[in-house]
């Protein structure tokens, strides 16, 4: 070999060992459902998604949703302290919900999430919302906005208004793929799910749509999530459905537990199918209907920490045996966002012992010398130590899966919790630590 | 230029491109202090350190520590609900301490941390403890214990009980800096500190070890450090110096959120020196000596965290006007904790919108509207949003120092603390999810 191709050779080995770190950018993460959902189209729910370029070029970026006359909604948003004037906007417009004879409208965008920009932020919610509402023939507090995108920059709302006709002009039953599309942000691709149920007999479908990519991705604040029933639920009960649903899928799912300022979550009802309205969420008749919102909501959950930055597995955290199931679930989530335990999984490492330490440092009781850690099915430790069958090529094995489940059972009662999250791997820290430069 | 030399170029430049990524291994921190510290002896305490091979070779990795009679100590643990067999032991001796006229004896190896071990780790426990008791001439009760590294793996304690009489036999006074380098684990330089002081015009004498290299490393188990002073304080007034000192040193600092199962902070007095005991915290001729300790204990605490696994900065996290300290203390440490906080300054990126995420979250008290914040003294943020005056290149100018300074004041109240941390970088995933394959 000559020293020309020697030399050649020793680059592209290089440039291959940078490629392996630096992550690929522009494709879509490894852990993406490999299977496209067929979303079923709600009676009295129409979509459109047009290019408004508030940041991005060449994409959609703005998603209008509209709720046909007897619609009803929901919401769950984040707690943080410092979330965003959409939010606070969309707060208040649930606090002041009636029913009403006018149809209520979505409209959200990508790139700017509008969070930190004091009374101009009020301003440019307004401004979307008044807008929308004079299109779909509503009132301004019937329109929900929300913003996903950059903190801290004045959202030209301007944009969004120029667009607002169009948007209103091109709705669709069937464009759910096209408005998942529009609100995403460093998302790698399009989430959307869609199931159908029983309510007295009557079929009933439930789609939705979320982003992610993070609980928070990097400037790219938020998780946005919009589904759409034509169940006649009644506000309060539809929800205490979906405070329920939100506790076992997107309150149970971390990429980085950083929370967004924008976190948004919205539910509504048209109320079309031709069942007796239901006004209490413990209606006998809503068993088919919670297990099948619970399914849509998981589902979007899990899309999203799949889409988690830099992700590269998968991950379920069951606890068990915890005092509560309060304080499995606090436990569920040390492990899931010990730095420690997610850069371990992100080098297949069967590292059992950063479990341990993760149980430890969650501030709730847990039985050091009855603690069992398991690995899908393989029996890591119990009794306070390593199991005696346990090999640690075993566990090496099943590392390298990009599904994983880890399961701990804490020793000193019988709560319970699953949470989900990722790997924390060199791609995340190359998203947040270059984004912006 | 021939083929062959625009080839090498390229080479070169890949080869660099993939060294700032993957991080020096086996070189000191840049944060490392710069000047080597002058280490006052204490009366009464000698020290020895001495390779047993545990798991590392061609180091020394076990340490002795002895206090002379009259002598008494004051400790510190971990919290976690799994912590070690040797610091259940350490708890227990101090729990049963009196004033006694042997001595007291602290042994601590590196390599393995004796933890999640079952009663194997009792037994290698009181090993170490009996045979420094003898080697000593004190009971097994008046030892204390320590072990950093492996998580889950039998101590072979036979080790380190047959250095034992080598590590009783080179006792001397002035060996603090070799006691420090044979605690080392993934530690990239040896932390210790000393300082002097008067009580009633007495100079009197603290100085002290600790070794990282983050709240826990990663199998790497431990934050352990030992300081020791010839001051007259009673056990209990030391106790109470040392719990005040620990919460605003080694409790106010983080590099990844996770706590270890093993650590230990003993800080012993061996009341040689010549003014009258104190057995009151409050004794106001105390005051320089709080201060001096306060100092010493920061100082290593710094130092823990200027070694924090991959450490490219070292960050002052300042917030002011919250409810309460405690407040302000976890809102200081949802910003020290937050992965894209900390990914942000890896990137050197003046990213303010996380600070706002990171205040938001934390869960206590803010006035969104009322937010100022601020890089060193560059304001970057006011009145809920970005100040008039700040240019982003100030912001990343700024971001370029190794040491920086973020304050968040949230407007409420007259709350205040500092906690301190390093950034997240390539380097921190390379070294955790890499360690053990």
């Amino acid at each position: 070999m000559s020293d020309l191709e020697e030399v050649q050779r020793q680059l592209a080995e290089t440039k291959a060992a940078l490629a392996a770190i630096k992550g690929k950018d522009g494709t879509v993460s490894p852990l993406a459902p490999s299977s496209t959902y067929d979303i079923f189209t709600v009676p009295g729910v129409t979509l459109s998604a047009v290019a408004a370029e508030v940041r991005y070029t060449g994409r959609d970026d703005v998603m209008m949703m509209k709720l046909d006359s007897g619609s009803t909604i929901a919401g769950v948003f984040t707690k943080s302290a410092t979330r965003s004037a959409p939010v606070l906007w969309c707060e208040n417009a649930l606090a002041q919900l009636t029913d009403s004879n006018e149809p209520i409208g979505v409209i959200a965008n990508a790139g700017n999430s509008n969070a930190f920009t004091g009374f101009a932020g009020e301003e440019s919610t307004k401004a979307m919302a008044v807008g929308t509402a004079e299109a779909l023939g509503t009132l301004p507090e019937r329109v929900f906005v929300a913003s996903t995108g950059v903190i801290g920059e004045r959202l030209p709302h301007q944009k969004i208004e120029a667009v607002i006709g169009k948007l209103a002009d091109t709705l669709d039953p069937s464009c759910w793929s096209q408005g998942a599309s529009a609100i995403m942000t460093t998302d790698t691709f399009p989430k959307v799910a869609s199931v159908q149920c029983e309510i007295d007999g009557e079929t009933i479908t439930i789609s939705g749509m979320a982003k992610g990519s993070g609980m928070i991705a990097p400037d790219m604040a938020t998780m946005l999530a919009f589904a759409a029933t034509d169940a006649n639920i009644g506000q309060a009960a539809l929800q205490t459905l979906l405070n329920e649903g939100t506790a076992i899928s997107f309150n149970a799912v971390t990429v980085d537990g950083d929370t967004s300022t924008s976190d948004t979550l919205l539910l509504s009802a048209t109320r079309q199918a031709n069942h007796l309205r239901i006004e209490d969420a413990e209606d006998a008749r809503l068993a088919d209907f919670r297990n099948a919102l619970n399914t849509l909501l998981r589902d979007l959950a899990h899309q999203v920490v799949r889409d988690g930055e830099g992700a590269s597995k998968f991950i379920e955290v069951q606890v068990t045996g915890a005092e509560t199931n309060a304080a499995a679930k606090k436990i569920a989530l040390s492990i899931a966002n010990s730095p420690l335990v997610k850069t371990a999984f992100a080098g297949e490492d069967p590292n059992w012992g950063r479990i341990v330490m993760a149980v430890g440092k969650s501030g709730e009781k847990a039985d050091r010398d009855a603690l069992t850690i398991r690995f899908g099915d393989i029996l890591v430790a119990e009794k306070g130590w390593v199991a005696d069958g346990y090999r640690e090529e075993d566990g090496a094995a099943y590392m390298r899966a990009q599904d994983l489940i880890v399961s701990a059972d804490v020793g000193v009662g019988n709560g319970e919790a699953k949470v989900w999250t990722c790997d924390l791997t060199y791609a995340y820290v190359r998203i947040n630590a270059d984004y912006r430069s």
